[in-house]
């Protein structure tokens, strides 16, 4: 096995769980935020940047990554990790996701998904056997099978077919790997929003035996409640000796809230995108660098972070970074929101440990939302 | 006296002077490029990242600072090197090039110039004194005289009677100069391209004894054989116990043949403006990264360089970020490229101390352009 999931220990306040993953490149502590690097970078951050905030594995994706540069170059430089200079683990996601949102003409058919590149023009396929093969020359630790996320809202008859076909295809992932030795296969749980479906996808996946599972098709734009309902039945469903993630997630609250359901695992571009529009999170909540009140503001984004942005610079500063459009106040307000999630994590970890996580986040919310219940997106 | 101007020795093979500055922020070897930060950040960079590539002192400007954040912002933070954590030196130039180049409706009269903000289109003024006050608020260690820069080509009697402008202008901001003891005031020399009013110019500011010079008025599109023809002529006019800067120059070349023709300090967008573009600076020539044949080039950029870049990344990958313009890759190439000059300099200071100027330039010249009089702008 590629990778082995280790156990520590369950929240006695929650249905949270501390544990570690042991990869080819190094061990993740559990619950985790992966930073997203989609086209073999995380935006404007150096692999000694990441580092330094701790991240220990960060997403790529496929997609992405055979428009360009194509996987054969990544392949030739000796993988992704070669190519980008990253030594700690990958996961790459399976191409699903963006050849749905992204790409033209799309077309699925039982083989797979005829689309045009959304860079080139360029008519192109994926089915599993070619995300199998892309993600085999990437090289990446953790691989992701390929699958439909069906869109929301979306009828129960779609979203059956879609994910009867996801299961099918998860089988053809499993018989085009090439490197199960190296390389750790998770099979991905969809079935929209109806409990049935995601049991059905959930107990058919987890008959495969994969080395870790994913919830799918969550956060594509239901309430949070009705992503966490789905959370709450389809998480007991997966095996308790194998990672589980959460894919496209990154506010605050639903990290804490994953983590209760028993998530280890989630991504999201959120704090690098907002940061690149000078919206920060910090300790006291949501701050917008950009704002006029901020001009003569001589502390540090938060006072409470010891970043290197926090560190070293000053609100006033970064806010004229980010107004002169200057490169430099992206990368500082990105290095801050990375270190920020990262840290909320660590926090997680921590609370889990001392079997106190419903009790950390209800000093979170109400430090960071002013609400045990926010209104806002992130 | 804020600065003070060490002659270390003469090259006995040519007119170069290896030397040093003191300045309240340190010390500076000469012959120096200095990188350019515009809007108190040299693009891209971290200040870290710059003292890494030894980098002892960086140019930033007053127009730009004072539309954006305004002077008085960075005086309440502290002064400039507070506002952007740069604790070595800043040399701030006068901001007359950039009312000429940059803003909109300019009109020049005896008292300064008046113009329009090419940002907000708001109505401005700059004279002696408010560049004296602007500087003054930015507590640059080297501050500028307020000069007119005459276009190239220009009439003798346009330049001529700019020349004098320039010169009373000069006597005007000594006056207005608040903090003689803290930051030094150069004196930039103009006289277009005759060479009577460059010797007028020079002699008529030399006599106000200012703890340095500038030539100006150079690299302003005049043939590069034009502007030595100038250099030979006015450099010997500047007094021998002060720094000699020329203004907006960085071409690997027109380095050299400043350091020969007496010449201690450069700056220039250069190596960062064409950085973002994908074009390096390397010990084989210039080199587009961008190109197709580097798509599986899995060697450094620059194999003879030792650069962070250099060490770390291929130009595979490189050329990957900036096809799909990722920041890391302009960071990269930005890195270098300011490396490569100021490695260049680092040469040229040994090539002075050992009396060998003149072959180091043929060395270099036909390793880097395959020539010893390149037809290329850099």
């Amino acid at each position: 096995m590629a990778i082995r999931y280790e156990l520590i220990k369950e929240c006695k306040q929650s249905g949270a769980r501390l544990g570690r993953i042991h990869t080819p490149h190094g061990t993740i502590d559990t619950p985790i935020f992966m930073p997203v690097g989609t086209q073999a970078t995380v935006k404007t951050m150096s692999p000694e940047e990441l580092k330094e905030m701790d991240a220990q594995i960060i997403l790529s994706n496929t997609y992405h990554l055979f428009l360009r540069p194509g996987h054969e170059i990544v392949k030739e430089a000796g993988g992704l990790h070669s190519f980008m200079n990253w030594d700690r683990a990958i996961l790459t996601d399976s191409g699903g996701f963006q050849v749905f949102s992204l790409s033209q003409l799309r077309k699925i058919t039982e083989e797979g998904v005829s689309f045009r590149s959304h860079l080139s023009g360029e008519k192109l396929f994926i089915g599993p056997e070619k995300a199998m093969e892309i993600q085999n020359a990437l090289g990446s630790d953790i691989m992701m099978a390929f699958d439909e996320c069906p869109p929301y809202p979306a009828e129960r008859e779609y979203v059956e077919a879609s994910t009867e076909r996801t299961y099918r295809w998860a089988k053809r992932c499993i018989a085009a790997h090439q490197r199960p030795d190296e390389q750790a296969l998770f099979g991905i749980v969809q079935g929209g929003m109806f409990r049935d479906l995601r049991e059905r996808s959930a107990r058919q996946l987890v008959d495969l035996d994969l080395p870790g599972y994913a919830v799918g098709g969550l956060s594509v734009g239901e309430p949070k409640e009705l992503m966490y309902e789905v959370l709450s039945y389809t998480t007991p469903l997966l095996p308790k000796d194998k990672p589980r993630y959460l894919m496209g997630v990154g506010s605050p609250d639903a990290l804490i809230q994953g983590a209760i359901y028993g998530i280890d695992m989630f991504d999201c571009v959120l704090p690098t995108r907002i940061a690149r529009n000078g919206t920060t999170m910090t300790s006291q909540g949501r701050l917008v660098i950009r704002n006029a009140k901020f001009a003569r503001d001589f502390t540090p984004l938060d006072p409470n972070c010891d970043c290197y942005t926090c560190r070293n610079y000053t609100r006033a500063y970064l806010r004229h970074l980010i107004k002169a459009d200057e490169t430099l106040g992206i990368r500082l307000t990105s290095y801050h929101n990375l270190y920020f999630l990262l840290k909320l994590m660590k926090q997680v970890r921590r609370a889990i440990q001392e079997d106190r996580l419903l009790d950390f986040q209800n000093e979170f919310m109400l430090q960071y939302y002013g609400s045990l219940t926010p209104q806002t997106a992130f």
